[in-house]
């Protein structure tokens, strides 16, 4: 499956333009790309708001993140192409940064991951083969740091145990997830921030109702 | 009551671009239909974005779910067929997921209804023959499940003994709500939603305030 | 002061879009005014979404309340009709529905006022002669009835009392808002609303922190 | 760095429109401005909405405050003035009002400034020289007066010491926030509003989990 560069654009425009309006686009943040084709992929560039890119705010990077032309990608692109290598069915993915996601992560300094079960919207992850609501899935959430390859080293340990996977977070930043199509990997962000939402207001209401 | 195929159509892509618009169709979620004439419903397809239907994404049923045409309906066909049978009145039916009803049904997990009580909204069920917000209207809740028939078979007991009811709750999944026509199925997921998210609101405030 | 019945249309049907927008006007609820002239006020006819008001959903009613056309004016109708012969200033009525004014008139159910204090947003009352942010503004809440004339009688002795007033709330329903324009009702409805807000947020931050 | 004042307009019209959008402009709250060049600045008239900011809703006034045409500069101008004056590099000053804000503000109504720590979306302050999340910055607080006057010389002090800044907050009001270009001062709403969210959601959390 090859993409042209044009209709990238295209479509991680039309991703941000939604992303925005869920309000999980603040100010400049997150990233957002698709694998063009078996070497390149169309990424960010640096510093625009999502909800208002155009033409021109996109690069050309090749596998390890080599930008192919002269712009500067986004610093986290080094994340998406592990992305790309780990799972050949990933096409696009979407960085977003929510108020759960990042509440909740914050909240919970010392854990590693975040568990949703028993959500009909579990549904959604693809890897989720017996396709019902009554699973657990584990999120794995790691600890924020700027220094890209060091993350993308403790990324790597957790992406190869999880064939099945379709999202992880990085604590107090956001949410990474990825599928076939931008479709897909936009209708995985929107259900799994729809559950962290859930799990924020569980977890007040447990504590109201104690 | 017979309506056009071409019009349901249009109807319910409107019903979708609001839901949509009110949080209440995250990813693919929810389905909705429109009851044709005595022998066909216009259902959507299953795995849409129901923010973004178009035309070509409904297809005709007939009463016991089977397609009348060569698309997928959604998996929760069967449970409009079932409404439309237990209610002669019901002409289109939305199901729709929200924070509010998921996290409160799950939170009260052996609880088989939610109680809405003293709101002027209750104003919106048509079975409130007294047309007051002086009443109880008890929302069943059902367990979720992936077998749509062993659901349909519980949902039965409960829709024959209640001929005044015009919306149910799948617990961790989502709202049924069914009208006379589109609008009124809009406005009472319009109305229970708003007074889901009041009882949330309610209970944090209950449990903060003790 | 008069105004021309199609130009209040118009007005009140923008004032419905917007309204609806900041989720102020749920599924039919609500219902809005304009005063024409010294004997008649053009209202909104009962049961239409007021996010989706078009020419021809509103008639004249005169200072009673009675229809001027063959159409069926709100139920509330009256209650507008009091705040334009208590306050000569009143050219524009605005009710609305909201989660947070119906969380706290029925969580607080025996008490017949809601207090704001200290908040900036407070200067937009014109009542507050002072033009200051350091006052306390005392919103009437009556409890809620089917019965129109026996609410209006208990909120004339309140409305008699209070010239200042421009807006009061009724349990587990909604507000009423008025302004010498449209605009004006807007305005003050939208800051009371965010107002009703912080009161609900500023409650559970307490209850948490204690 | 010159702009035009018709450029000026469209500029802080397209921001209101998008502050107003999200919820951070309600009723005629707020007060936006831009500097012309060494003498002047664009700010926004009094009393408007800012969401529906048109053409001539502006004036020219220069750096003390003065208005230079007929028309009557928010009451906060002098706040704006004293912002260009200490900030060499602030081109655009956005003023704005949220739930977030004025609840948090007003609940730690001690405290002279919120601490924002560890988030990602802390990069967004150029004074953030090491352009890292790991990191404090103390946002002050200002309790609230209608003497601009006084306040300005309460806020002098602060901004002397903290040639960093680039948002302060008023008690029970808003907050200023202010960049080289408009959409820097936009993004850095944005993003402080997204983490005082943050912060009121995980002090909700963090009592109801205690």
């Amino acid at each position: 499956m090859t993409i042209d560069f044009r209709q990238a654009e295209k479509e991680l425009i039309s991703a941000g333009v939604r992303l925005d309006h869920l309000g999980l686009a603040p100010a400049t943040s997150g990233n957002y790309s698709i694998r063009l084709n078996d070497k390149e992929i169309a990424v960010t560039v640096s510093g625009n708001h999502k909800g208002k890119l155009k033409s021109g705010d996109f690069l050309r990077v090749d596998m390890d993140g080599k930008a192919l032309e002269d712009k500067k990608p986004s610093a986290e692109t080094l994340l998406h192409c592990q992305i790309y290598k780990c799972y050949e069915k990933a096409h696009a993915i979407l960085h977003t940064h929510s108020v759960a996601g990042t509440v909740l992560t914050r909240f919970f300094a010392d854990k590693d991951f975040i568990t949703l079960k028993g959500y009909e919207m579990l549904k959604i992850y693809p890897g989720n083969t017996m396709n019902t609501h009554d699973i657990s899935v584990h999120i794995p959430v790691f600890d924020n740091t700027q220094d890209m390859v060091e993350l993308a080293s403790r990324v790597d340990i957790v992406l190869e145990e999880r064939p099945d996977l379709s999202v992880y977070l990085i604590r107090g930043h956001g949410l990474y997830a990825w599928g076939e199509t931008i479709e897909q990997a936009e209708y995985i962000t929107e259900a799994t921030e729809m559950m962290l939402r859930c799990e924020l207001e569980t977890l007040k209401l447990k504590g109201a109702m104690r």
